[in-house]
């Protein structure tokens, strides 16, 4: 079963807005196992609106419409559809009576435009779920099918998930069931990755499930996901388990987290379980760090404290290197809060010497401060983002690579 | 002229990323005057992005064609469109050149897949702009265009400017030139908005030219944009500028930006004027209100210190009120950082008795330390963020009201 959305809009193409319902429609869609192949937006105009619809119903078993259900002039695509389907529109008693509901217990007065928006094509059934104003429905066309749903956001997802959806699963009749997992994964290119795994993906292109597929975050570093299709939940779950074990063994330590997890989040559970606490001092960064941290720890159990300051700690030779300013800071910032571990991280100094892009970041314990450089690419402000994550993976495998150097970490209380 | 966008990448279809990148086109078109009456999204798929590619050429004069010029086996963007316009690829041996060099520099090997992105559609010219390892290029198709560019953002962002956009505009031989200015406001709710400018919308809908509209940017408050059509530079930038006089004297001090300045930005700059300094102390929100002012002063010459940390000053009494702990982190990390003017912002403690999203902030100066308290609505993060924006615009509006206050203030040197 193919469906297709069309986004209706005039301010979606000019970018004024940008169409976030299709993005979300697309990911139900591929949850229920429902292909879609394509995605358009047009304006609010009846011929396009128009054109768009049939050439989707030729080439998509359903179509869902989104937007243009309002009360203005603008909003016309119960009229489309009803052209398209060759109907007439009828005003809903019922659904004309809720609309007049809604104005009346929000103490507003209702105009004939707003009156319009009860009707529907004939033959079509309204959807149950409004809860706006502007009621979505369904509309037969020949064998296949358009559902209308407005554009706010809100109505639109109640709409899919109460009717929708469940009616494009039950129409499709489909009992597979599939599932996905990312792995996250930070310091490799995408043409590194696709290398380590180019005999893992030959390998599933031949059965086809479960499949492997990369995705970029941009400075987040990139994902690898893990689709199985099978006949229940269990199955689908033992299936990525196990392509699971055997891309984390092809990877390593590269992978940092799954599906939602953070790097911030990673770094906070893990010196959580051993009952360590971390500090932040940043100038390059600007705060960046310490936003991420506390994201990830809004109690700020772990993570107690950060600063944001340029580097001018009083009293010191302005000509300390940047390293070595980068451990000063760290030592400081562990101390004043009393902190297990800290990191820092610093620019050059007006004037001083340095390739673009160099970042100064350092590591302090109580047994040691270690000061990493690094030269990072892009424009000043996607240095600072790079700088943030690259610190975080730097802390993330300086932690690693500590439990893994001293085995009796292993065995501290709490420790996964 | 017409020009559609035609966004290429399964990942798109499944929901997986938000197709931004159409957006953005949207609006720089719209910009221009060029018309795009439909954007479409299809996968990676040889035969279905044909199709798109063939349907676009038949309704448009011009295609923009973004994404799938990557590495990787899914990428062939470069394939369809060499077979939609009929002729081969050529490898381009200065843009292999560029690659090489590229890898060269940051010390990676470099794999046949990347020797892959060299190549390019028989006739077509290559886009001079090339951030990244993929080069993009205009590729004619009897009298159309296919522009391809990447989907990475900032490489697509800088080849539209660069290159399509400049070439479209001569293409369509444009004369009039369309402008427009975003008024940004913080605190009015749309409809508040649209109530005190009915007036002036009513007025202007007769005439057409220049023509108000609001967009919201969520938590960041309303815009109002001016659209001004003339023949030239110089006449579109009166109209704007009459407008926008008339506009801000109907919605006063809420009015607290132009165009791409945020709230942080604005703050810096009369903070600098004025030759004062900035420090902030913040528990609740995390690092976020340190993080946009160190944006807005990279240098952090008037943004001096920010601290992120829970509330636990050594001797306090825990008992003390909520506004009473944002002064007394607001004056202590004044003091600390010797600043002129700080801000604070905490939540209420665990146990405390405090509305839903309960906020405490304080602004002190070295004449007073003032507290104001807000119950913000949604989730946590919501509150977080809506407390960034809330205690910024507090500020902002304290130092207008200071300036107001103290008329001496006008002659301070520096002050515009």
């Amino acid at each position: 079963m193919r469906c297709e959305v069309v986004a209706i809009g005039t301010e979606l193409l000019l970018g004024q807005i940008t169409d976030t319902n299709s993005t979300w429609i697309g990911e139900q869609l591929a949850r229920i196992g429902i292909d879609s192949h394509y995605q358009v937006k047009v304006g609010d105009n009846f011929e396009r609106i128009a054109a768009c619809l049939r050439l989707a119903l030729e080439r998509s078993d359903a179509v869902i419409c989104c937007g243009g259900l309002g009360p203005t002039q603008d909003d016309i695509t119960r009229e489309v559809i009803a052209e398209v389907a060759g109907v007439g529109l009828l005003r809903d008693p019922e659904v004309e009576r809720r609309i007049i509901e809604r104005f009346a217990a929000r103490g507003r007065t209702m105009t004939e435009n707003n009156r319009r928006q009860a009707d529907i094509p004939d033959g079509a059934t309204v959807i149950p779920q409004m809860p706006g104003t502007a009621p979505g429905f369904m509309c037969p066309v020949g064998d296949r099918t358009i559902y209308a749903v407005p554009g706010v956001p809100s109505e639109m997802r109640q709409m899919m998930e109460g009717f929708v959806l469940p009616d494009l699963r039950r129409r499709s009749g489909t009992v597979a069931v599939i599932r996905s997992r990312t792995l996250r994964t930070w310091g490799h290119s995408e043409s590194g990755l696709a290398e380590i795994l180019a005999g893992r993906i030959e390998a599933l292109d031949r059965t086809g499930n479960p499949t492997l597929a990369f995705l970029a975050s941009g400075i987040e570093g990139l994902k690898v996901r893990i689709t199985a299709k099978a006949p229940d939940e269990a199955e689908a779950e033992r299936i990525i388990a196990g392509e699971e074990e055997r891309v984390r063994a092809l990877l390593g330590e590269i992978v940092f987290g799954v599906d939602d997890q953070t790097m911030e989040a990673v770094i906070v559970e893990r010196l959580r379980a051993e009952g360590r606490t971390l500090a932040v001092a940043e100038s390059l960064t600007g705060g960046l760090v310490s936003t991420r941290l506390s994201a990830a720890d809004p109690e700020m159990a772990t993570f107690v404290g950060g600063w944001t300051r340029p580097w001018a700690p009083a009293g010191t030779a302005p000509s300390l290197p940047g390293p070595e300013r980068a451990k000063r800071m760290a030592s400081d910032v562990r101390a004043a809060h009393e902190a297990d571990v800290s990191i820092a991280a610093t620019g050059p100094l007006p004037g001083e010497q340095a390739a673009p892009g160099t970042v100064f970041m350092a590591i302090a314990t109580a047994r040691e401060t270690v000061a990493h450089e690094a030269a990072l690419p892009g424009d000043p402000p996607q240095v600072r983002e790079y700088a943030v994550i690259n610190l975080l993976n730097t802390l993330r495998r300086a932690l690693i690579g500590e439990r893994a150097a001293d085995p009796a970490g292993r065995e501290r209380p709490g420790t996964s």
